[in-house]
């Protein structure tokens, strides 16, 4: 079990309630002080990384009939299927839900299931019509469960399409949809790395509506179509790898101060090399990573095995850090070594016996700081 | 200082003198005994990752001419350049052969840089000159300082051509000039990854010529030409993890039990997400990593900060770590953090207080193991 409270600890993080949400340099300084007394409460559990890995196999009928079409066209484009609530409460209700439950988290952040986000396949018309159906899904799991998930959203990439044609479905889901953040794909080439660097100004007219919208971005690939690249072994964890180096070698922050990316698997290879990085910075003349990078990026803590989660914790600062488990995702079954769930990534967290103050950081000031418009919402609710 | 001997520890790591060279099962099983008591030294210091990364620049020239030359063909192709013994003297004597004695250091396999062997530049032909040229010169190190330098040869691979025309050069190296491995790259294009993935047939008959000749492939690759990948902070990182990854999903060494292979730079991602990998292998219905992977793969101790060390040793085990720097290399600078170099791997490995049977696997026993060509010719100059 957590060790959350004693009466000192609480007393120490009463000051660490993050207001405004607006954020200019979430990492960096001190934390915003304010006078509201923090309740005497374990933090609230939000899980930053959770995909709708178990929807309907309608869904995914779906899908099959639209690239059976994008194949060969004949007849009007299929429409999504027709899925009920009891469908969706069934998909969600017999896993995430009770492994939430189970686990003791409270909020997750809910975003289509990334490996089928295939922006490799079909076109962008193609892309546009799955996009919207995947976050159309999303908003109804939502809707059934809002005390459980809030929504982040798949965009419509297509290799070699502009992402400025990604800014609409932003905004639908940010301003219409409620959606708090995105996944953004640095290669909708899906392994063959053909798009430009993600520091490249090619890039800038999705990140201006990040910016106006106060919305980060997970940095998440898809599924790969290059032989070499095992999706979740290797393709997702490379992609983390390599946006983390493409951000030391630019200046993206520069030109966007308050852009907030969240770098998923706990940040690839990066904080098992955390001493290469540093040297590597240092030789490329860029600044300190602390003030070159990482006021703008966070680490998730999908790593599943305890050493490695010591490893974040020890090498990256606890406010870059925010809890997730991608559960029910890459890795499913039983660790035979501690017999629990790869993916409970709770227990390898908890197990580090943080203090009061940086259990409440990691789950959840935190997401509340990189998210805003969920800690709006949680707010609005009373949360 | 390193804590290497006590009389005890001495006493307790006499027996583990490797012999035969040949070995079946390297990282399983005991290791074989002998009658040969081991001297009261401390162990051999071997690095298993060294390239020469301070050629002097005449090598250079050639290659530049060579390129411009296959960029615009006209006359004959450029000849390697005229270069001195005391040219390599020197350009070694102040740079790898003083930090080898500053740190401490007995024997380091040497290789071509990695980052100029660029496959993807030219074409077969070029590949071909310029990597005799590169292992030539090698050569003439070995034989300059042969106390100090055993040959690792590059090979002349090109987007496309088949690996059984690297097998010439591979058995030139070895059985002329006495190398004891080579360095095998898996995406000779450079970043675009378009050749096969290693447990392809196609790279067989490369295999076949790597057990005949009992060496081991370091699996490296070059510089990256897709703009993507920085070289030595993604391009490197992301290979070790992909070659890894192919292992889990294949079943190469079933085909080649004896195929021995070193994945540098502490092994990618790959020990940071131990658990991730020891579950998707599960889930792929692969056989426990240790048994699938593990009697064939070493990792080296090309991690440049000391968390990312103690999480290498904590994850791998003893027998599958390779002592290596890559010194002066992807990382020249001196962290702020401690005051010394990033790439003094050994002042980490230093740290961990292994026991004297640990430190003697680490630096010495397991190179030995995995390089027989390399324990033949030590033995036969009586070390």
């Amino acid at each position: 079990m957590p060790k959350w409270v004693t009466s000192r600890q609480i007393l120490a993080t009463a000051r660490y309630r993050p207001d405004p949400p607006r954020i200019a340099t979430p990492a960096a300084g001190p934390p915003p002080k304010d006078n509201v007394t923090r309740r005497p409460t374990p933090p609230m559990i939000i899980d930053c990384h959770g995909h709708y890995t178990t929807a309907p196999e309608a869904h995914q009928l779906f899908r099959k009939a639209q690239l059976a079409h994008f194949a060969k066209p004949s007849g009007a484009a299929p429409a999504p299927s027709a899925i009920g609530d009891d469908q969706i409460r069934e998909s969600v209700e017999g896993n995430q839900l009770r492994l939430i439950r189970e686990r003791g988290a409270d909020m997750t952040l809910f975003s289509p299931r990334a490996s089928a986000m295939a922006h490799h396949e079909g076109d962008e018309r193609v892309s546009q019509s799955w996009t919207r159906a995947c976050n159309d899904l999303i908003k109804r799991v939502v809707d059934l469960f809002p005390e459980n998930f809030a929504g982040v959203c798949q965009l419509p990439q297509s290799p070699g399409a502009p992402i400025a044609n990604s800014v609409a479905e932003l905004r639908r889901c940010v301003l219409e949809l409620g959606f708090v953040g995105c996944n953004l794909n640095p290669d909708p080439s899906g392994g063959h790395w053909t798009a430009a660097p993600l520091t490249d100004r090619s890039w800038y007219p999705f990140y201006e509506a990040m910016v106006e919208l106060d919305v980060p971005a997970m940095i998440h690939v898809s599924s790969s179509c290059n032989p070499n690249f095992h999706a979740t072994g290797a393709h997702y964890i490379n992609a983390d790898t390599t946006a983390f180096m493409q951000f030391i070698e630019g200046d993206l922050f520069k030109d966007f101060p308050s852009l907030r990316f969240v770098i998923p698997h706990g940040g690839g290879a990066v904080p098992y090399h955390w001493g290469r990085y540093r040297g590597l910075a240092d030789m490329l003349k860029r600044p300190p990573l602390v003030r070159h990078v990482m006021k703008n990026v966070w680490f998730d803590t999908c790593v599943y095995h305890q050493p490695g989660i010591d490893l974040l914790f020890e090498v990256i600062a606890i406010d870059n850090i925010l809890f997730g488990s991608e559960m029910v995702g890459a890795v499913r079954g039983i660790d035979p070594e501690t017999g629990h769930y790869f993916d409970d990534t709770k227990r390898y967290v908890d197990a580090l016996d943080l203090s009061a103050e940086d259990q409440l950081k990691v789950f959840e000031l935190n997401a509340r700081r990189v998210y805003p418009r969920l800690d709006k919402a949680l707010k609005a609710a009373g949360r």
